[in-house]
């Protein structure tokens, strides 16, 4: 990023911290060029920069202040510090819940086992017993089995997409190839751009490593608001971006093919990395698989992220990074945090995808997951109150509900947890603590009375918030 | 650490990096209060503890001077920036020689896999598989399946410790214990410390953890220095430590039972964690296992780090932290990293501690070892040049090998590879580029004429650069 950029950003990070107040003068262009030690363009350009932005004004013959009305940066993105990182003690709150909680099906992050195919996968897992009783080869590679990336690699040709195998590399799940793709690109104190709602491991992935962040708006209709990410692009040296472009957590929107081209062509022309968290693609209920932003990928600036624990085997704790120009860098840093993903688990996955039929057993999958969908959207449209509404996703296995006024989802958290039952409180997927209104509902879970009771005893719980009470749910703004 | 020695570390760094010049004045106690807003006696003992090293001299009624003789540090632990972890290079062409070469038994980190009991393992692996296909509690836990917690609590027990599952967690192989207990415990900047020579994977996660680091020495005889380690420990404000205490890597030397406690004593003292690497740990020689430092803990400040990957089964990718009182914080971690080690690998390990004896299999490797040890001392007397010297270790499966003057590890390094023969030269086990003399052997691997003829080309190689060529190694203070 542009150096009358990064200077912007500092004195405009000053102004937020209220270091500089309002009606203060800036130090002149000359003055500022000479103990930034920069051109007298560059600071002219960041002044410039601020000024359009309403953050300074210049002064006919005496100079740049800053303004009085710092402008109101309502959905513009706002600099975050993962520090700061609030609802952490919620999602901590949240944990606990999903370990008390009788029930939990509602706010699990994963599917139901038993849509699995455990029986056929074991049969893959004696013969990798087997292959590995010979003692060959038996060194830890950083980069994964070869028989492994050759399928997945198989799997992209199959998809439209030509990945060499060389730049593919295995992880312990997808959770370690977006972590350790995030390690790799940054360094503390980097700002990255993250969606808005998020998937909260990504919050707490980027407290952990120190880094600063953007919060870019998604809209349950359109997805990521590619005007939001522009701006922030314009107005901070973002690093590299964390989205995940189909069925997106916890919102379930997917991209258009339009707008997937659109994101990674914006941001090749910054030059900004994209990590692609797709963990979902395989779960779509159209005829047609998405297409991941990969796709459209032309300056190898994409790490595409997949895993097989949302739609094979969790346990097994398999998922991989196709990181283009970036895989060399990724198998080495690799090398010095876990080595190797597990040899057992990679073979038989490698040998299921060969030999166990993974495309038919998705094609079921699929059809599973649409029919406890409808019998979710069916639950609440009978127990939920009148004013909650959602957008129905074209996959993955959650719903982002979204909540009458006066229905607050901590609250309906808090009582539910009484109740023994565990729902997904909006704010743990945004450090704003926005989405109070929001909760993530699981149907990845096959319909049982426990479950059919859950939402009817969540359903009166919401209800009793509501002033019209009684009432059922009467979607609106949804496309059920 | 105190307020005092962190400015006094600040100044000392300030003089390392000639930003404080020799014969410059140093700010005056009242001033240096004002200016850092500390009291004048906190800066008083600043100065005095640098004026104690000879870093700064008092001039009466004119105050601190920086001494224009700065003292020569010798074996006094030097603080480093891990971001000029120079020999990285030289680390990343042993990685390549590793590759490339067709004899890599002599470089390799990993013993012989025929030495281990994979078919046996290939059954607990059916039964793993078998006890995965009933779908039950699939979820995937950051701590572990508890099975095998239960299996490394009661191996603990038995070593005469008593160890609490819940302060168990099971890592992607050992690396990811220490590397996330590293994470864990510091923050970008901090200090820890670290044996020089030290695994050169440490050296690598400094460097990607953007941590600064002080390198005590050890010694082939006697291991860690504590009296350098006290003398850092009142001088930098280290944040944690990571040591092997036992078969160090890479000079294979255990700290006595009497060292290993005034080792825990002295860190408690200063209330600092030790991250202890203990992975050889089942690889003794002698009738009895060696005790870790964790055995005398009394304050919970020791991170046990254990594998099955140097005594069972390294593709597996299963080790362990036993991280007291840090536990809860190691797993959250985790939660967010790489949530959870594979299942398979996980219920098969601990069916086999269960039922495959692993203690018969223990007793039978280290055997196998101890011959294997035997013969390459007998194949470095036959061809090593005079003045090869080493001491010879109680356990593990590496040789750390003193060349006579004139020969430089790096030269023969490369001239090895040149003949196809990867060995590990010294200067990857330090950030300071020293142990140019030095070379690992490793041992671990059934003894071959393949094997022994590379220990004859290397020994050549080494004796051309020696004056005394022709002549072959006589051992001096080796205990040989």
């Amino acid at each position: 990023m542009k150096r009358y950029q990064e200077l912007a950003c500092q004195i405009e990070g000053l102004i937020e911290r209220g270091v500089l107040k309002p009606r203060m003068r800036l130090p002149s262009v000359r003055q500022a060029s000479r103990s930034y030690g920069i051109s007298p363009s560059t600071v002219f350009q960041a002044y410039y920069a601020l000024e359009r932005r309403g953050l300074i004004v210049a002064r006919p013959r005496s100079g740049y202040f800053v303004n009085c009305q710092q402008p109101a940066l309502s959905r513009a993105p706002i600099l975050a510090h993962s520090a700061a990182t609030q609802p952490s003690s919620l999602t901590h709150r949240f944990m606990q819940a999903m370990q008390d909680c009788g029930n939990v099906t509602l706010a699990s992050p994963w599917p139901n086992p038993e849509l699995f195919p455990l029986g056929r996968l074991a049969r893959s897992l004696n013969r990798a017993a087997r292959s590995m009783d010979c003692g060959e080869d038996t060194v830890p590679m950083p980069m994964g089995e070869e028989c492994l990336r050759r399928q997945i690699a198989r799997r992209y040709f199959t998809a439209g997409m030509v990945v060499p195998i060389d730049e593919i590399i295995i992880t312990s799940g997808a959770l370690e190839a977006l972590t350790l793709s995030l390690q790799t690109l940054t360094k503390p104190g980097d700002i990255v751009a993250i969606e808005c709602p998020t998937f909260y491991a990504a919050l707490s992935a980027l407290e952990r490593l120190h880094l600063k962040f953007v919060e870019i708006p998604v809209d349950s209709h359109e997805g990521l608001d590619l005007h939001a990410l522009a701006d922030a692009l314009e107005r901070y040296p973002i690093r590299v971006c964390w989205f995940m472009t189909s069925y997106q957590h916890p919102t379930g929107v997917t991209l258009s093919d339009d707008k997937k081209q659109a994101l990674v062509e914006l941001l090749a022309h910054h030059k900004v990395p994209l990590i692609e968290d797709d963990v979902y693609s395989e779960l779509h209920f159209g005829s047609q698989p998405t297409r991941p932003a990969k796709r459209f990928d032309r300056d190898n600036l994409v790490l595409h992220c997949g895993s097989f624990s949302k739609s094979l085997a969790p346990r097994y704790r398999i998922g991989w990074v196709a990181a283009g120009s970036f895989a060399p860098r990724i198998a080495r840093a690799k090398w010095t945090t876990t080595l190797s993903a597990s040899a057992p688990a990679q073979l038989a996955i490698a040998d299921y995808l060969e030999h166990g039929g993974y495309d038919r057993f998705l094609r079921k999958l699929r059809v599973d997951l649409m029919g406890l969908q409808a019998q979710m959207l069916r639950a609440i449209g009978d127990y939920f109150p009148r004013g909650t509404s959602l957008v129905r996703p074209e996959g993955g296995y959650f719903l982002w509900v979204e909540l009458p006024p006066h229905v607050d989802s901590v609250h309906l958290f808090e009582v539910a947890a009484a109740h023994g039952i565990a729902i997904a409180p909006g704010p743990i997927f945004s450090a704003t603590g926005a989405f109070r209104r929001y909760i993530r509902l699981n149907y990845g879970h096959s319909w049982t009375p426990a479950i059919e009771s859950a939402m009817r005893t969540l359903g009166a719980l919401a209800r009793r918030f509501d002033s019209s009470s009684g009432q059922r749910a009467a979607f609106q703004q949804t496309n059920i």
